[in-house]
């Protein structure tokens, strides 16, 4: 299934510049998603910049965080959050682990992060906070023994994110379009909490409202649009998008668009192309349902 | 009168593609007018990203929310939004529902919005709150029912702008000029009263500062000044605008523009041009009037 | 003079752009220069968001404010906070009328404006406030009558800038390169005295220290390698600026570089073009002086 | 030797417009880096705007901070600051003198600067303060004088940032990747810690987290990995970096890619080259060691 993967690394490689562009990442900061094919591998970048990432650049690894087959490349010094993630957690199939602006102050203030916006809700009601201080005492704070990382995995637990004192985050998904669009999200949920608490108070969502907005956002269809913005955003700045981009696509153009959702599988291969305007008068087959 | 709807697409296309350079609207967010010939329809993007919308993408709609004619496009799931304003005011000609960062903490703190400069005296005196929960209890906080478009629009009542709890917030204009000035404008109010409140204290207008001022900025030559950049900015970034766009015009370009307002009409069609710069010598004619 | 107004010109646009570019103006606020061959007009852009002004865009207004020579184009509605101020102070050159969002909430928040670096400095020991309010009761906040543009300039005395309540700032200088440096650092300070009092506390420079740093970053060279920097930025951003403008320049380039003050005189045509890095070989006369 | 010197002035050239691009420099500041073959002479751009700098703008100089051939060019008026240091700390191989918009703050308030997050942690764990009106009163605030350059140099002692009153900082590092590493993740590092404090309170590394830590990010491989992603983004801004410069590399591109740390020398040529995502598909040697 050599072109299954293909589309694999081309599509993980999409999601870290995406979250390098957007803010996430610096030079540091790591995605990776489960084999679509081998629940017991996941697929990685070796050791480079997000914002630098290609297809090439992606390996397999076990849930040991060893290399499928041997690779002269380094690998990331923190590929035990993945395996150990991917071990504890058999429903994830994606993972992010970073240092957002936005979100290091809730990890070096020790405050909860809340969802205050629905687009924030797909963090669900409780981030945990992780210490590695409690379990390791004094470390590097880096995340490289695979002790460490299942203590990470367990803290955790059955949530979406988790905070790690000090450090940063790791946020976990369903499919790497849902990991995107929370880790995007919670970021910007944690700007909006701390805006509103220098402005005096803030006043979250209630956990029902928590759990619909959740759902409500986190169909297809929202998570299609806004990853369609990222990645016309991408290629604008990579200089990919010329202005023929933006232009009305003409009628040959038009195909058949799904909307089915695709957990451990990546989208199809139209989706993947990182010319998404081209796609201005494609003509999907009438839907009743509807978006936001 | 296929061509001035070709037109008004346009116009509607360029709103939502300059409201996301400018940073209001991200991923989210929309934008809609009503049809300059029969008031008991509105036009409006296709469910897409605005940063990614293009005329092609405007649909029509009535009143209800239902597309004029049948379509095989997904629509936003907010429509009865903009269906439910246009219904209750038939002075309201353009509307945007969006979630910019810089309003969002008043929506979150529940803090009264109040003009602080000039520029921001679009909103009026007065910035009313809704809250879902106060009528629907705990939902997913969008407004996807008609009973939830209504009660919206009665929040909104004759005031320009509604603060939506946990949310956003929801524009109203006379024209699409209009409504693109005071939403840019309310947004960078917000964010001085955020950091004015963060330095001492907020000494914003007095009411009949705030009619004056809003007054002399919506008149047209500060809309359209303001457009012409905003249009320039967006066309610089969508690689439209090279150094030729800036260069000094030949005066074979020079032609009459005229200053008249259109309130439910658009522009006249060489404002639509992505390109105002190439008008740098334009000889309107002598006018007396003074903008800022 | 044909050619020294050409150049002037040509000066002004380019201030007016590098002013956008830096995040000092949006569409509005605006730039003047005294005529430097007769101290009875000015020069002035046509009314147009700063970011677009051409040279041929630029007017010459008597003190009163009315246009030397009959002209179609409109003006500025606030050509006398200009005219006031040349006439009030025969040593101002250059006027420079702007909303920068950073000194917006001293204005909003009446807090006073203080030197927190030495290159906050060239602000002077004191920034006056002023109110339209006070002489004027409840107007638009625009400043368009005359009687309004003397008080203005009254309220700003001997000083280098003055606060402008609910509006903005108007900055003066001797030379067109002294203003724009004096409007970028004075806007850069005031942000810095925000983000040191969120922090603790505003330990500002000793009156005897603003002179001396004011006096230090005012001589030719600083500000000249500072306008260097932004005339590269804004060459960069508008397109005009490829990769070779910033190759190493070739000995052929190489020519003396005068470092004479021009205080009423703008620089030497070199000066204007917009593509500094050329001159990276450039072999100035030796010269025992220091920069910063 | 002259091959040497031409990749050295093309390194320091790179870190000057890196750091700007970085948001550390805007037209003032400075890197120097000591001579790679004589200890008693260092090389630094002459008086030039940071982002300008090019490899034929480098000078040599000697440690009185006089150039060590005759040269036309205008020299910083701080060269006192590197020459000093580099007499009084023969470990320290770059320095890079600054005013970055984040650190400021702490030179205003007199706040400490400490380490929130491990990437800070380079910092050490104490940043001195040192006030130029203690030893030398009221002064133009610049570094001019070599008794200032001596008495800053003093209050810098074995630490690797000194904090300068009402002015900006100064920060050495072993080797010139290690100076740009420290001085942008000291500079993030103070924003998250003023962010932090905003949001309640300032929970920093301990002092043995600190050591682990900044041991574990000063190691080759991390500093490369960042350095590559401001090379790639700086050659972006610049237009030198086309969607090929993306593109993965062919197989004939792959070449060794040694991995030893070079303190005193710069790093092989190939690190030099503005375009390091050409080098995607390069094979080093099989490496055991991981990054982070």
């Amino acid at each position: 299934m050599p072109d299954s993967l293909a589309q694999v690394r081309e599509e993980i490689a999409l999601a870290n510049r995406i979250l390098a562009n957007e803010g996430v990442f610096d030079a540091f900061g790591h995605v990776s998603l489960r084999h679509p094919d081998n629940p017991e591998q996941f697929l990685i970048s070796r050791h480079r910049a997000p914002e630098l990432v290609q297809p090439a650049d992606i390996l397999v690894l076990d849930l040991e965080g060893k290399p499928a087959v041997p690779t002269p490349h380094r690998l990331y010094g923190e590929v035990t959050i993945h395996a150990s993630i991917f071990q504890a957690r058999p429903d994830v199939v994606a993972i992010c682990h970073h240092h957002a602006p936005a979100i290091l102050p809730y990890a070096i203030a020790r405050v909860d992060m809340v969802p205050v916006y629905h687009l924030g809700a797909s963090m669900g009601e409780k981030v945990p906070f992780w210490d590695s201080r409690d379990d390791f005492g004094d470390t590097a704070l880096v995340v490289v023994d695979p002790a460490e990382g299942k203590s990470l995995a367990k803290a955790l637990g059955p949530h979406s994110m988790v905070l790690m004192g000090r450090h940063g985050a790791t946020v976990v998904g369903a499919s790497l379009r849902e990991l995107v669009f929370r880790t995007i999200y919670t970021a910007r949920n944690a700007d909006l909490q701390t805006r509103a608490k220098l402005l005096g108070a803030v006043h979250g969502l209630s956990p029902e409202e928590i759990k619909k907005a959740a759902a409500y956002n986190l169909r297809p269809a929202p998570m299609e649009r806004a990853w369609d913005q990222w990645a016309m955003r991408l290629a604008e700045k990579e200089g990919r998008a010329g202005p023929a981009a933006r232009a009305p696509a003409t009628k040959s153009a038009a195909k058949a668009k799904t909307g089915t959702r695709a957990a451990t599988k990546v989208a199809p291969k139209a989706k993947a192309k990182p010319a998404p305007a081209r796609k201005a008068a494609a003509k999907p087959k009438p839907k009743k349902g509807r978006g936001r």
